[in-house]
């Protein structure tokens, strides 16, 4: 099978994952995003509440890292700031729209707008079941991604209600068809367990004769993985995929961005990977940096590419935008 | 000048200015409508209220009228029907997140959806300013147009307010170029004369060297026109671009379809045009026909395109629809 060929999924949600499909974008593969859909703040909690769809937010971000860039690209990611529609994402909306349009079919509307932007690959939600993340953190049971993502307390169990909601078709396809599957970066429970959760996915990674590829945050987020080191992520997310291990796990080595405020967080996720969970730890500096040569806060996209075509033994890209 | 580059104007708003695009869509001639963005009501109103931006709602009808059908066109014409959303077009929604982009001005963003949606020709607003349509009806005066739409009172006279609100440069352009220039069909003072009362539009027309075609309503409408025949349509038209005469008169000659509440309205618009308003009146049968050969309520647009042809001394398309 040829490098163009190449079928790369890549399981997560949020920033983290729309940063891998970013990097996956510049490598000669055909990318598919399995998008967890439990997120229930902003603009997206509104349009659950009011319409009963799944979560949109995470999907239009996952288009759009998969995007042609021009103006139906600029216009889906435009923000509104004032009166009844303040809050919300135009390409919420246009998702939205789409599925009605589609008798509430997202797997249609996604396919649709993927081809009106343009996109190189394809986004999926894990489940077309509109769920809930709820977590066990402090002792408590927090109902919620928004609320999850709020509390400072350190995330012990995920789950989602209900608990059996079934995988898209398309989804167990492209798993099934998949010549490589990456999971994460991203925030560790809300993002890439959380598309785990739904058992048919879990079950078809751990099936999967395809090489499974962990790439890490970079730092440790406030509350959800507050004090985790890299061991402790490496644990979180094999515990997800049981009994498989991960063939790689992308680690970061080099400067993080730490915040001003005087919180142990964020830390780097570091450190040594417990034998049999993972094959192999390639160590690589993965983070952006600013204009002025600084540390950002994410992955850069072409640092992460070049991780990923040696972790997938392609043809490592020159990194053009240092 | 081929017939090619023949470049004409379309001057109205609403559903009537929707059905002068689609007939001139079906010629070969380069369409721009003009369009009066005098609405205050549904999601246009809520829009302009919250907002302050010109009535967005004609603009996306007209840019539909000359659209690419396909899936953007599709989801451009979705109104959503429940939650918080509940009225608003997904069309009017992308228009003014345009806007937004383009810093407020409303003629790129237009320029930018016609081209996402493969126009043939261009959508412009009569006036950016936004104004607000008062009529004098029944010895009272009524402020906004969708007021003016639900009362029953004939109308006596209109004006914008602020009155003096300067045409777009582009608008004013279009007129100086045009090889002809077509008033309605469609409400007639809250689509026709609404896009004549801003001053500099009606100076163009009335200063034009291209012919001017009215395209008169096949019915009257309860309250703004009730009674009113085809000289007294004319003549309001007429005194919208006085001193200039019309060019042409192209009228209904056929069934009309009545509402059956035992209202009067709707009735013919018909009857004798006065001397030295119009130099040529066409008689043909304009109207849409149902599946079942029953007569619709609006113009049929094959039927118009042929009468549009031969005012505009162009070939006649075949009636590919009937």
């Amino acid at each position: 099978m040829s490098a163009a060929n190449r079928a790369v999924v890549a399981i997560g949600g949020g920033h983290g994952l729309a940063a891998g499909l970013d990097a996956l974008r510049r490598l000669d593969v055909s990318p598919t995003a399995i998008v967890t859909t439990a997120d229930d703040g902003g603009s997206t909690g509104r349009l659950r509440r009011d319409l009963g769809v799944i979560a949109p937010g995470d999907l239009r971000m996952a288009l759009l890292a998969l995007a042609e860039p021009g103006p139906l690209a600029a216009v889906t990611a435009h923000r509104f700031d004032r009166g009844e529609l303040a809050g919300h994402a135009l390409g919420n909306l246009l998702l939205v729209a789409l599925a009605e349009q589609h008798g509430g079919d997202f797997v249609a509307a996604l396919d649709t707008l993927a081809e009106l932007l343009g996109c190189q690959g394809r986004v999926l939600p894990a489940t077309d079941t509109p769920v809930d993340l709820v977590a066990t953190a402090g002792g408590e049971q927090l109902r919620g991604q928004a609320r999850i993502t709020r509390s400072d307390a350190r995330i012990d169990a995920v789950h989602l209600e209900p608990s059996d909601a079934p995988a898209c078709p398309e989804t167990l396809r492209a798993l099934t068809g998949a010549d490589a599957i990456v999971l994460g970066p991203g925030s560790l429970y809300t993002s890439v367990v959380a598309g785990l959760l739904v058992p048919e996915i879990a079950r078809a990674v751990a099936g999967a004769s395809a090489p499974v590829i962990y790439v890490a945050n970079l730092r440790t987020q406030r509350g959800e993985t507050a004090g985790l080191d890299l061991a402790a992520h490496v644990r979180v997310v094999a515990q997800a995929i049981h009994p498989r291990p991960l063939d790689t796990v992308l680690a970061h080595d080099g400067p993080i961005r730490r915040e001003e405020d005087g919180d142990p967080d964020p830390a780097p996720v570091a450190g040594p990977v417990p034998d049999g969970l993972a094959r192999t730890v390639q160590r690589v500096d993965l983070a952006a940096r600013e204009a002025d040569g600084s540390v950002g806060a994410g992955h850069d996209p072409d640092r992460l590419a070049q991780g990923l075509a040696a972790a997938l033994a392609l043809p490592v890209p020159p990194i053009v935008r240092v």
